[in-house]
């Protein structure tokens, strides 16, 4: 068994990704939205509003609204796509987005520390969060009786707010409750890059004492948050987490036989 | 146990509906969401289309665009909507559409007959269809593990693509397929009336024989396809069908209670 997250950045194949799916069984769905739902969000009027931490990471910013249209596109368009596709391959799948039956359960952030133009603000009325639960038991229910569960965020707080959390996280959160061997992350890139315009310059393994490394070194953007989810994969259990690319013919196979970047 | 179908007209109240679930158990809930898709479909410059069937019924003309915002609106905002608010209310809701592990199943229309400025005419084009099975066995399981479903269309094809189909009528198979006693229809207007512009002309109770009559003389629009809705699930097995009030605080208990139209 295995667990495997796939975009939501420009780029991605998703018929090549479904295509895959039938030479493989035993699998949970992770899925993003990001590219989608900064189009949409655009076009309604309510253009994407993104943060970087005090620590370095880049975060969008979540009100209400926004997570309004995160549901839109994320529970609604990106699950629904994939779960017809899959339907009509003859897969069994059933989408849930993190508040579905608390699926995904985490603490919703106080406030957010950021830094703007040079100075550090805190940022309020942010719904966002870390997760700490995984409701394991919903997962084990479905994959015994034959669903494979197609999981989206958002996550949802003890106070039962929905709250945003990193996909690549949640990935990571859930191949450790399922205590799965390998964890799969594709994106619209081969994988970790020493220099991000050069694909040639592909980082091919990373042991896991030299992850913090190649965050500070060489991850950038979203891919900090990969490497941050591979790491916490990792120290839960995962044996081998791959960065795969979604761009390509049977990406999952791939990934699987070592393309992109292993960590282990 | 007890099927209640809410919206997706103006005027609701879902705050109440909700509160209101806190005063009972062994439920399904299946959800709307026409108006909001209206707002929506037209801010992302794709208005809505109806069309009028050859036998006098109205409905959205529903192509791939439409059905992407469908899933956006239905499966995305609304769905995740109730179930957060449930949650919220410690109500352990699970949101599902009729694709999700094929909860509803049915056959896709080929075309569609309408009446265009007095016309017939075939279109093609549109993804609609009749709903013909329930999957029982997925809502049991959801059931006895102690989730409530949150259910919402689309529905699946044979075939496996996502078909509308008409959520009261929706509301209607589930209740056959749970055997229940009594499927709650909430709207926002109390009930079937005699003249639609006048309230106080509520027709309080109808016989199953009557339901035709009562279709042809006074339900309008979408009041049609309640009163198609309720006559399957009679017909079913169902033993009592009420339209009531989603304006009112208490809707579900005031519509067990028997207020608005008892069809029995």
């Amino acid at each position: 068994m295995f667990v495997v997250k796939v975009g939501g950045s420009e780029g991605i194949d998703y018929d090549a990704f479904i295509n895959d799916l039938s030479n493989h069984k035993n699998y949970v769905i992770v899925h993003g939205g990001s590219s989608e739902l900064n189009q949409v969000s655009t076009k309604l009027g309510h253009p994407p509003k993104f943060v970087e931490s005090v620590s370095g990471y880049t975060s969008r910013f979540t009100d209400r609204k926004t997570m309004d249209i995160f549901n839109m596109i994320y529970a609604g368009k990106m699950n629904k796509m994939i779960v017809e596709k899959m339907q009509q391959m003859n897969i069994n799948a059933i989408g849930l987005s993190g508040i579905d039956g608390r699926l995904i359960e985490g603490k919703k952030k106080r406030s957010l520390k950021v830094i703007e133009n040079g100075k550090k603000k805190i940022l309020r009325g942010d719904m966002s969060g870390m997760i700490e639960k995984i409701n394991h038991g919903l997962l084990q229910l479905l994959l015994n009786n034959g669903y494979i569960p197609v999981i989206t965020p958002p996550a949802i707080s003890y106070e039962g707010e929905a709250i945003n959390v990193d996909g690549d996280r949640c990935a990571g959160q859930i191949a450790v409750s399922l205590k799965v061997d390998h964890l799969i992350i594709l994106s619209n890139i081969p994988g970790l890059l020493k220099d991000p315009s050069q694909e040639s310059t592909l980082i091919k393994n990373i042991k896991t004492k030299d992850i913090e490394y190649n965050i500070k070194n060489f991850a950038q953007g979203r891919m900090k948050k990969k490497l941050l989810g591979a790491q916490e994969a990792i120290n839960g259990g995962v044996k081998k987490v791959i960065l795969g690319d979604a761009r390509i013919q049977n990406p999952i196979s791939a990934a699987l036989e070592g393309k992109g970047t292993v960590i282990e």
